[in-house]
């Protein structure tokens, strides 16, 4: 059992004079020092804009920040950087794919499943394409065989691992299937990325979007992976940086990745993202894996043992979220109350209100787990929860 | 005569053993010591996700998040921080307003000036306007009287501050006419926003956009504001955060600015933008604007003074930027040479290749100023180019 808190400043400070039980790490992760200081020193000793200059300095960015996509490039499995955009966030890849493909979903579908966050659901909305979903049953498994691709089918989009249940839906079937119809699928890892290893190749994905902020590193950075074979499709923004030559009669666009990172890109983050990569590498990612499972299978083991709870969601991979509602104790009345002792939930519809409404329920306790969680976090959860029982009963 | 560069760790670095005079910050700024430790406080002590959480950290992030807000919201002199949208930068944040009012600008027209930068023109084509041009004298100029507008003019759209010339626009004068034909106007206000008092109520635009990094704080934060009387756009990006009720079959949208936030923001960046307004607060803007104006005048006088320059551009109000070019000298090798000489400038068409097209010219020599620059870093950069000359002599 490895114990990281040390290496996160964050967790060393009391709340309401207790220890930091945080888990709320779905939402955001904590930061280690080693990205925090990234961040401080490339502001101290490196920082420039990128790309457009020819002093020192500006080399010295435009460096490290490509050093950054390179790493990121690896971490999920691709072999040409050039897949790699930087974007703001999960939210904002998503949309960036919706803006670019809106000529083709427009009136047309996006196939999704029953557990997405809304940022895999609105941005389609935007586009004007009508969402329709894999059908799931009761423990919320996707029901593959039962998909339904139309001639209208033109992506499916489909998260990775739920926020909510930590389901982790079989990406690799789903990319199998869209093949036969020749249909393009985008992933949702922003609940993956940080818990499972990733290889878009082998996936066979054409898209998949993730955030920085949930896998150690800063806020405002995210990235989106684009196959090749859409290396071409509209930009989502225009601006300086993406363009070869501008006239005011219209303007030609430059190569990936350039051609989907119009303006200054958030350049720390970028630099956050590689030194949060770094501290799981050096941790060892399995080391991280196998600790992340002992404990999560450890708080879904003892949230079951215990009378009077339902735990949403029942599959045998799962990971990240628990999901959970108490006899008699409002979500966000237990929320409240878990605070007060120092444990950190989130309570409510976790941006997936879809799911809400199939599971009966307006909203959830969700506990979400990071490298840095320990059994121990998950005992104090289980004190509090008993704790906060005896208050109610 | 302030000196300021004690606050600002890169500049006590040395560039091959030389003094940094960094003239680049037209293309970013550096950031003082209260800056970079802010972001890494934020990530010791505060750090969480936003709005949705009930537990402490959240609670605490949102609120110095929303205190962001109103402070970035009084500094341009709205009096309503729900007009204040916060983006990825400048960039972004045109390209939002693009998209938003696309339906409207489509197959039309707007209106911009000739010394726009790439990126308040190629989101205007995305959104598959027309771009029609204010006609400018041959000292770039804007000739306000000659502005022409049409049943199909939607939008003005202009820089306040050239990036590359330095010359600041009459944006009254500008949003006098837009109003007497009922056309909103949106402000490019990345080049003043650090150098100019800002009110958009005196002013009387409809959108405004700048970026955090170009005002000392962190990349990849950036402000929209948007006037009240357009709080119903359409949103630019769907998510999670700007959302009522989301259904398969369409969903709804909160009220502004939560509309318009789609996903986890850059909340360390906008943390890092109320930390840079405090820092040029604590210093006093008049004090600093006034320091500004002697090092651009001085930087200015004395390149007019020297023989075989030519400085493009030539208004009463000028500020942040000034391009030249040397006789004899490509732009892209002076400043190779300055930069062996600490001196880091930018070179090339600055992302405003129309603008090159009317200098005629493949681009110039540009150096901008930020408030830690002295009448020293002038005379150090004309000295760096008195050398250059020699070299090419």
């Amino acid at each position: 059992m490895i114990d990281l808190r040390d290496d996160f400043p964050i967790l060393k400070n009391k709340i309401y004079g207790q220890r930091l039980v945080y888990l709320d790490n779905a939402a955001t992760s904590q930061k280690p020092s080693s990205v925090i200081d990234a961040i401080s020193d490339f502001y101290k000793y490196d920082n420039s804009n990128i790309h457009r200059g020819v002093h020192y300095l500006s080399e010295l960015s435009s460096d490290r920040y490509e050093e950054a996509r390179k790493k990121i490039s690896t971490f999920i499995g691709s072999s040409d950087p050039s897949e790699i955009r930087f974007t703001a966030g999960t939210t904002d890849s998503i949309n960036q794919v919706a803006f670019s493909l809106k000529s083709t979903l427009m009136g047309n579908e996006v196939l999704i499943s029953g557990m997405e966050h809304h940022s895999n659901i609105v941005p389609w909305q935007l586009a004007e394409a009508k969402i329709k979903t894999i059908p799931m049953d009761e423990d919320c498994n996707l029901l593959l065989d039962s998909i339904e691709i139309t001639d209208k089918t033109k992506l499916i989009a489909i998260s990775h691992v739920s926020n909510v249940l930590g389901t982790v839906n079989d990406i690799k079937r789903i990319t199998e299937i869209a093949k036969e119809h020749d249909i393009p699928v985008l992933v949702d890892a922003a609940q993956s990325i940080q818990h499972l290893p990733i290889d878009v190749e082998k996936i066979g994905c054409d898209f998949l979007a993730a955030s920085g902020h949930k896998m150690y590193a800063s806020s405002g950075i995210g990235v989106l992976y684009t196959n090749n074979r859409y290396s071409d499709i509209m930009p989502a923004r225009g601006g300086g940086g993406m363009v070869d030559k501008v006239t005011f009669e219209g303007s030609t666009y430059l190569s990936p990745p350039l051609r989907y990172e119009a303006g200054t890109p958030n350049i720390s983050g970028a630099i956050s993202v590689n030194s949060a990569i770094d501290y799981m590498q050096d941790i060892g990612l399995d080391k991280i894996r196998k600790h992340e499972h002992d404990v999560y299978s450890y708080a879904k083991e003892r949230l079951l043992d215990t009378d009077g709870i339902t735990v949403y969601g029942n599959n045998e991979d799962m990971c990240g979220s628990i999901s959970f509602n108490i006899e008699n104790i409002h979500h966000y009345d237990l929320g409240l109350i878990l605070d007060k002792m120092g444990v950190a939930v989130r309570t409510g519809h976790h941006c997936a209100q879809p799911l809400m409404k199939f599971l009966g329920t307006e909203g959830t306790v969700r506990a979400s787990f990071a490298l840095y969680n320990t059994k121990d976090d998950v005992d104090i959860l289980m004190d509090s929860i008993e704790k906060a029982r005896m208050m109610f009963s």
